[in-house]
């Protein structure tokens, strides 16, 4: 059994329950049938198999070293991008037209995730090169593009995003990096930069950053923010490598996980001139950064996703070889043990692992989805649909992976036991590479202002009501299996209960004491469309016991006990959540600082 | 501020609260008046601010290693714990007959829970000797005691516990270590046992293993355990040490946290004879062992607690003191930015930790107050009533801080953001260390198995009984404060909802479906507890506020938000937990392991 990827439920999700096979069967995507499909995905779980999971364990414990100036990384993790490069991999996400192998967002989503559950560490380096790309594809002038592009494209130079600064994480409005003009038509570039993964590296030749900063004179606060590609070496004209552009190595961060990405203190125009190209129009940084941001946060999702799924499919795998204990009936010490996936409890911690990660899984495969559909509409009013639902979901993408499937590696380490805790074992890693993902590509509270304050009133709450839209239809087909009616009954009441929760929070005076509980809402919200994503895969599971093989019959159960689980133990939890947010409670909103210790 | 304990706080919980000063009126503790105590916690804090803090991330970063078969340690874990032991402190917990301060144990426990804030991975050192004094003292015949009990209880050797073998952890019906009788009465010990935290180390001149092994011949699973003192070295009838005992250092476990304290596996008697001493009678080494297992589980408990206090404090501090971004309402980028703690979302995850962290402080410190009460006791009545209601809470305390004071260390890594993270900064240390006490000491299923299918049953209910006469006294003690009527209400009914679900599992005809959502049981009944906690606190709060210092507004304030925290965000958790419960809900139980992957 894979511990990284479990193909089954992959095709499950994409075929069965997404229907990725009608996206095979348009123009844009008919290179491809479900064959070609899955020996991608064969290509990709045998790379990540072979090349990326079996030294997770030694980089975690042989992390990059600030040596004389420079980053020492250890040569496998080159050779493992290397691999990933050879097989073409780091096409699977672009257009033809870059050169690339233009597969469904689906199916790129879907086989980045073998790699971060593989190695998350390694994972980065390739995933913020491909958001590199794609943003200087979608903001850049040609010139740059022409000069840079097809070198990330094919993986040769790695990028970065350069946005945090010591003083200034989650408040870009408050970055001092600053761009100055320079009669060529370039900026010179002078400021420090905090938290830059991969930030630093001899791994290639060049390194492309892209720099938020300001450029003097222009407006104040977010709408002053520019964008620059600043690249660690000069290039020329004929594409050569030119001279250091004087960004020096500050200094490396050292994380409790994700420790085989460097990461990176950065000062640009400290030891000398740093120049920096305008990607787009000055002061549009901010716009231009999150063109490509629902694409960078579902990637969150999605390695928060399968972090998660590491380590459930680990811990299961675990649970059913350990004998340990006898069924509690039994008191009987001379008869043998049993594998303590027998134990009440461990199934317990194994169901809750299986609906956070299918659960989330379904959610960023469907995201994704969207975003083909965005590119396949062919009316605008489609393609509105789908940036609307998306806009609404991204928050949700972004957020409840990063808290629920960090959950769910806390319950893996606890059926490993004392093995679990420690570090012979992954799960204990997993649990720390996931507990970055609440904090980068914005925090969890700031996506819970971004969901309520924002998104559900985004387009006069058009957003809102296409989601409405979809989960109804589902509804429609769930209810064609009797026995699913109390499962979209459940549902029908908790959007009942949103929509209560948003007049409630719209009638409000206080808009700060409205959104004080926007962090509840965020994850209560979440649990409903989590409960709709479980509808789904129960619609599915029973069209495929009444269609499909014998020998999903397990299968098949599982995915509809999950469903039962997700109702019963999960979606109850939204509902008080809910009325917290409804009744513009204050209990903290009003409380001052120096009340929590009375000093 | 101090970041390790809040002095306030302390004296509001053992005065204010839980009224340390009747304990130090008694016979037995009037050697000690407020002063006094006062006096030993502030030379604890003082040692444990300069000698235990400093080096905590160090030692993180440099854990002992395993070199030519034998453990090297950094030098300052032993000039800390030589400076703990100079000033006294390891003699805090015994009674003056052996040497001891005999100080109430609340005051120990509170005492001890500042040594593992500041620095956890030393402080296991220490307790895990005075656990071992303990044991032996209980049930130790006098000529161990007379040879081992004084250089445990003065610290000049240190001690452990060797219950887990590798292919036994939770099972210890099935541990295979062996212990065959030799002519002069001693027993040759052979066998491997895990996850021995002080298991080997060069800090003192020996090491005392109490050690669980199997007579042959004796019955079969836990009722063949003894108990055995097995030196690391010989030791001489005029107590000079001897030859070696053979216990081999087979290796290090390296964990995720805890990492300062060496972790062995050991062999006994695989290179030469290793001879243990019978510790009570044979076949009676459960017993003995759980004969101080309340103290050790609210050990652990106050670990999880004040592991969690440290994360609070911390992010609290930080909060406090690191501007970002400004008040929602404020679009203007030109004004000062703010200090985090003026954000909501901020103050909801300080004020999730204050009640987590503050409400599982009380809980152990009643606890530890009970154990003084059992002492005090002059009747055997009153003797019983203590006993009862600590058999009946010690499942919860030690297994809800372990559980909630991990979800406030989640929250303090949050609130410092991309600095929590790192190891820069203890938060993420607290968060790693913290996840080890859900495992050690009985695993969270366990105790909810132990309380579920044990516990609220006990002497015919008479625990639990005892449990509602003192949750209704301090309901009618909060009710002279009108405003606190409505958590009455609320905790009332939460007590009855208790009954119901109780009463539900004992008419089960399946008591393993009936106890399969014993966890979920364990975790509902501990937010009823906290919630009495913080019940107690809240009447405390009131009182202060009538006859207290004005200069303490704040602080009551602070309580009085908290409580009302609790019942409004927590409380309301459990309810859905119990209905789970009660309703035998077959959900998970039902799944065969095939069913989850559907392999």
């Amino acid at each position: 059994m894979s511990t990284i990827v479990n193909r089954r439920d992959l095709d499950f999700l994409m075929y069965e329950t997404l229907q990725l096979d009608s996206l095979l069967e348009t123009d844009r995507y008919n290179d491809y049938d479900r064959e070609a499909v899955t020996a991608i995905l064969d290509l990709a779980q045998s790379i990540a198999e072979d090349k990326f999971q079996p030294f997770a364990g030694f980089l975690d414990e042989n992390e990059p070293q600030f040596v004389d100036g420079k980053v020492e990384i250890i040569p496998q993790v080159k050779e493992a991008i290397d691999a990933y490069k050879e097989a073409g991999l780091f096409l699977t996400g672009y257009d033809a037209d870059l050169g690339g192998m233009q597969l469904p967002w689906m199916v790129h989503q879907a086989l980045n995730g073998v790699f971060v559950t593989a190695n998350t560490s390694v994972s980065n380096y390739a995933f913020l090169t491909q958001g590199v790309a794609n943003m200087l594809h979608a903001c850049g002038s040609d010139e740059l593009k022409q000069k840079y592009l097809p070198k990330l494209v094919e993986g040769e130079w790695f990028g970065t995003m350069c946005l945090s600064e010591p003083q200034a994480g989650s408040s870009l409005a408050d970055i001092r990096t600053k761009a100055e003009r320079r009669e060529d038509g370039s900026y010179k570039i002078t400021g420090t930069k905090m938290w830059i993964s991969g930030g630093d590296h001899e791994m290639t030749d060049n390194i492309i950053h892209m720099v938020l900063a300001k450029v003097p004179g222009g407006p104040e606060g977010v709408k002053g923010i520019s964008l620059f590609l600043v690249p660690k070496h000069q290039v020329g004209d004929d594409g050569a490598i030119g001279e250091s552009n004087k960004i020096a190595l500050a200094g490396l961060n050292h994380k409790m996980g994700h420790r085989g990405t460097t990461n990176c203190l950065l000062n640009f125009g400290e030891s000398g001139e740093t120049v920096g190209y305008l990607v787009g129009e000055e002061n549009q940084g901010l716009t231009n950064m999150f063109h490509m941001m629902n694409e960078a946060r579902i990637g969150v999702g999605m390695a928060a996703t399968v972090i998660g799924l590491g380590g459930y499919l680990y811990s299961l795998d675990y649970a059913r070889n350990r004998p340990q204990g006898r069924h509690l009936a039994n008191k009987d010490p001379k008869t043998p043990m049993v594998m303590i996936s027998e134990h009440a409890d461990v199934k317990r911690m194994l169901m809750t692992q299986k609906v956070y990660v299918e659960g989330a899984h379904a959610l960023m495969l469907y995201s994704a989805k969207l975003l083909d559909e965005q590119k396949l509409a062919t009316t605008e009013q489609d393609k509105m649909r789908a940036s609307l639902l998306l806009e609404l979901l991204t928050p949700i993408c972004k957020s409840w992976p990063s808290e629920f499937c960090l959950e769910a590696n806390k319950l893996a380490i606890q059926i490993l036991g004392g093995y679990g805790y420690t570090r012979e074992y992954p799960v204990e890693r997993y649990y720390r590479d996931n507990r970055l993902n609440h904090i980068h590509e914005g925090t969890h509270a700031i996506h819970g202002l971004d969901i309520l304050g924002r998104k559900v009133r985004m387009a006069d709450g058009a957003a809102l009501k296409a989601l409405v839209q979809e989960i109804n239809a589902d509804i429609a087909r769930a209810n064609k299996h009797a026995e699913l009616g109390w499962y979209g009954e459940r549902l029908t009441a908790a959007m009942a209960k949103v929509d209560e929760t948003l007049a409630a929070v719209s009638m409000a005076k206080d808009m700060s004491l409205a959104l004080a509980n926007a962090t509840t809402f965020l994850d209560a919200m979440g649990h409903v469309v989590i409960a709709w994503m479980w509808l789904k895969q129960a619609t599915a599971a029973s069209n495929g016991q009444q269609q499909g093989a014998a020998h999903d019959a397990d299968f098949y159960a599982g995915k509809l006990a999950a469903c039962k689980f997700f109702y019963k133990y999960e979606l109850p939890k939204a509902m008080a959540k809910f009325d917290l947010v409804a009744e513009l409670d204050d209990t903290f909103y009003s409380v001052e600082a120096s009340q929590f210790t009375g000093q």
